[in-house]
């Protein structure tokens, strides 16, 4: 493979196949199955009647997320304990967590939790921007049906999140980098934003080689286009669930 | 509902609708989705060289299973840390372990590890016996790649395994209950039988009222030709995986 | 040793010699220490006047069960980590808590939980079933004494439970498996019935060979006369410790 | 009750009844139950043939000690898990094996490690000296066979060692606590010494009110001629045991 | 270096250069940093409004330790989980917050808890004793700053508490060992005490050789002496931050 | 307090006082204390001759840090256990770890591991950054022994890290943010940059209103000169090191 060709012949500013599979689960206020290629997050958004209780009496409600990996989602087998108590796991799930808050009007959520899981049933790189685009939708599913059956005036949705890697690979700065490109990647970055183009999160880390604030402006540009895509997308899920619910 | 009536007009000896999906991921060895009626397991079958140090050098292989439930899997949300380290869910995955190793000839397994994941998605009842079925189909995919892979040189099966519950509701004795009829039976019981109609492990629990010999003989009557038609379904799905794989 | 011949000349349906000691601790409101031959277990009641949460307010009670194992109750020693926190361990605890509570009339008992501890002080087979028998007696007496202290109107004790262990070796169906016994024994089997016979749990694997539903009631038609001669030991050990206390 | 009258009369310092079973366990190297009026524990000494990983291959062996209260030990329950792992537990496991190991010849005992477990049946002050008098007991038996088998050239043994409580009640210093005493007692302190009325270890705390260096010399004053006198229990115990085994 | 030569030449009643700095932080209500020699302890005291559950509504407060040392304190790294949950940090952690504890009069406290964290930033024998007498200065300032915005009528400190260890080297009894001494010591002990010479705690072990109630006089005798001193260094360090805070 | 004024009157670009104490500990092989105003981070650097197991035999070494907050390094006290095993202490040893590990040339550094354990004695904001910038000293410290003491032939620093906050307070970019100003801020940025001005790490994250790619670019402005004065003050701290060890 000739360095700059991607699987499937990529371009650098070209995402992979996204699908978003909604009501997934007949027990979840909101859920949805995302694919971005070969990776798939099984996400349902759970309300619960309470708030952690540092928030107790606030009149403001919570958005949490838990992120976690299927023990044969890669391909070595990870054991349960090591996973669901490993810090990357935790990073994650606090990175889901606040990229969905930033997402809620909590206010208008009243006292109550949202909790977001997102499961990785395969990994193939881009688990945690996956995760937050699938989360945001099981998300806004499980807030329609909180203001459809009127427990809620209007939607607690403030604003519309999608996220999306991008990476530096022999000096080439690409989008959604696929395992094999992340594990090559002299660069990582993890980028939320929602759907005026602001940042909600960004996360770059370099990975053996420094990059220049131009590199970073390139990921991003790539990202903004994608993420305003994955939008699109993510609301024909949102509308379509609607209809079936 | 009149006392007998089940949901979907179902016979006392009649299955929920099964399916069962094979070659649901990339990674693992073997792997199965099943589905009893709104039940739906996730299964892979993960093939290490190694075995655990208490059995090196022994010339013998070892079989293990894990079970878990996703967070929202069920109509409330339960913890990943209290679903993981439960009673439950280690009494299950020792059932689900001993189930599947009784199906495995050992010694032609050589010295390798086959670990079993059933990873409950939805739970509608029957979580566990609906794991040890299609556990076993995720089992043997892998086995005969074993063979298919000149690695062993006969597959490792050595019977053919499935598992169904039966109990007494309201005096009546049934297959395979949903949660509903679970939560008000008087006794459960979790049968798994290999292709001969023999008993691999029976576990039968009264939940309020004794239960006869005969009552469980009734059970066991149900659920043999049950499980020689799961049987049928596991075959066909196996072979349809050799094909597709 | 000829296979058939059994330690100590027993035969197959005979049980190894049984004694039960009660009031064997001033604090606990029950206790009874057990022996089946050489397998020994201090079992004690605990009455606390309250319920789990999830229990609260209902006005009925709750009966659960602690198994553990001395470091030293086997040939070799375990540590207490590995023993308390076993699958093995939990599987246990909860088979004497189901058992144990399917003796007890949760109603009458009122808003009261009755823990019944059981610790092996030596281990030669059969611990578990051995625990559900002598575990019952701490438990009557505990239910006796809420009784005579007028906590409760009649004593909360619906019915009598006691516990037998059956296997199959070398072809031979045998009750009451000592440890050399178990370790080849093709199939386990733990039974606790009532006095008149019926079944509270039966748990039947298959060590290797799977068994036939005639070997089941085989074992099942050894438990039964076994578990009824055991009922009027308890019953004898339990009106001794009403008389002494 | 007058302030100055013990339980049954004691003098200020007279021990409880002592009392000494030994061989309790076919399984162990060496056991016995020790009883210091109601206080009773259960001890074994386990002999393994491998040293911590620290000490390999110094020629040296390790003598280690592990304490545990069952549930019900005393007048209300305490859970296996704040049991086993608390602080004071973790304490008393440490006290026990610096006292037990000041007794052995660890050179002579060779690549050795004794785990001595002592088990508290029942608690009425004073569990962590009575399982350092009869962890000794297991101990030195468990020794005896080492060198009776030959696996030593003699026993391991160095020096004998007992222990007893002490403490101020309402300003008069009092030999073996009984727990009414030990709760309301301003100072308690406990004694381990050896036959030659050396001191192992010490360890006086004041609950509530200091006390002077003659109190601590009081104190132990009294813990001499009582441990001469439980030394020469133990070693007619141990002679004991050597004459049944 | 010749048996009986300490380092820096000291006498064998002789301390290591003691030194205490106050409010080293700005957000304890009392905080000290200690040093024993090369021995260093941070000392924060943190007063909180609330009590452990079972003190509630008895109008007492509570004192507690919590003794870590960092990683890095010694000459090889330890890492944090086998610091933190260590029985020797529980060991000591108790010990500490038992020493302080006995220096403050609980009901003149109220219903406050006051956290005594002393943690090691350097270790060179020694570490406990200097904690006590560091923790209580940290103490002794949070409780003048108590009386000072008048929440209590007067101080809660009822004694002045400070600690030092002895122990036998080569058969000489010294005064605070350093790492060097203390690790070929044959006896090693932990003494406690108040202004007035009595004693709050004491703890003796022999390391290997048994010690006699003589030489237990001896280091108390070099103890006593010394504390008092120290007694009058901690007085300066507390007045001298009542100045400056 | 107008908005736009800051504490002490700083300039939105301009840094709170630094400071960098060395060889604050005789122990580890580099240390450095180091205070970005009301911060203080105790940083301490040990090397150990082995590598992580999956690192073995591949001739190369690795760098990993430690982040922990001491019990009351802020306004009010966490306990240990909650602060060591937090999802944010993990998230934040990762980052520590990622960017000190981009600093060194691994297999320059050869089989060996480097720890840098950061402790935070006091909290005001910035204490990833300021633990970064530190650890660095500490980790240059030892590496520069490693070359001195021919260990390694030339020093495995490949180059030069430092670290620093930025956000967005009132709509107004900021650089170095206190506690405060960190608690009201609508952005919270950390930026790790080597001396070239190249970013090694960078994480943004809107607290509650998402922010332009241009914003963005503003923060990395104000950081870049920033951390260039940084690394200035570094190597001064490390130039004096090597002079008085």
């Amino acid at each position: 493979m000739t360095v700059g060709m991607r699987r499937g012949g990529r371009e650098v500013g070209q995402m992979r196949p996204v699908t978003i599979e909604t009501n997934i689960t007949e027990f979840a206020e909101g859920s949805a199955l995302i694919a971005y290629g070969r990776t798939r997050v099984w996400c349902t958004a759970s309300v619960e009647d309470r708030v952690p209780p540092w928030l107790a009496g606030k009149g403001r409600g919570w958005v949490t997320g838990e992120y976690a990996m299927l023990p044969r989602a890669t391909s070595s087998r990870t054991s349960w304990d090591r996973s669901i108590n490993s810090g990357r796991t935790q990073e994650i799930s606090r990175l889901i967590g606040r990229s969905l808050r930033g997402a809620v009007d909590l206010k208008r959520l009243g006292e109550r939790m949202i909790t977001v899981d997102c499961v990785v049933l395969q990994a193939d790189g881009g688990t945690r921007t996956a995760a937050i685009t699938g989360g945001f939708v099981a998300l806004a599913i499980a807030c329609n049906r909180l203001s459809a059956t009127k427990q809620v005036r209007t939607s607690p949705i403030g604003s519309r999140v999608a996220a999306v890697s991008a990476g530096i690979v022999a000096g080439e700065v690409r989008l959604d980098l696929d395992y094999a490109e992340d594990s090559k990647a002299e660069v990582d970055c993890n980028i939320v934003m929602n759907a005026a183009g602001e940042i909600i999160e960004v996360q770059g880390s370099a990975e053996g080689r420094a990059f220049s604030t131009a590199q970073l402006h390139a990921m991003l540009g790539l990202a903004d286009p994608a993420i305003r895509e994955l939008i699109v997308i993510q609301q024909a899920a949102i509308d379509g669930a609607a209809r079936t619910s």
